[in-house]
């Protein structure tokens, strides 16, 4: 069993307004040197597979297919072995 | 400058309805041995400090008061240092 882990990144040049509010409620808060923030998504899945490489090709799969937006995001794919003992 | 990375995650015993429409809909599509999908957030800040323990300080300060519901998620923070050159 792995998992992998998948961060979804809006593209540099895609405007980030859930990154601009929060960088703004920062601001409200007081914090100083907060220069730039962007929201992503993290996304955690379990795969049964037999290699480290076909649960990557599963979670690439998804990723293109379903969780990442290819016109305005890009995605980075994250694999850990699982213990089964 | 320093590039902080916020991965916020939902507690294990949180339900994540958003993880499980991933996971049914993977399923529709004809995805294999996918076994569980959880979604959460990637939070990326640039942070103006002295040093990347200053940095993490920013980092997490903001996770506890904004980034992250501590009654429902937990976050991690990964410090890199981006070069000024």
């Amino acid at each position: 069993m792995f998992k992998a882990e998948i961060t979804v990144t809006l593209r540099p040049s895609i405007l980030d307004p859930q990154g601009k509010a929060a960088h703004h409620a920062l601001d409200e808060l007081g914090f100083e040197g907060v220069r730039q923030v962007r929201i992503g998504k993290f996304v955690e899945m379990e795969i049964e597979a037999a290699t480290a490489e076909e649960a990557e090709r599963v979670a690439r799969e998804a990723g293109d297919k379903l969780l990442a937006n290819p016109v305005m995001e890009d995605f980075e794919v994250v694999i850990h072995e699982l213990t089964s003992a």
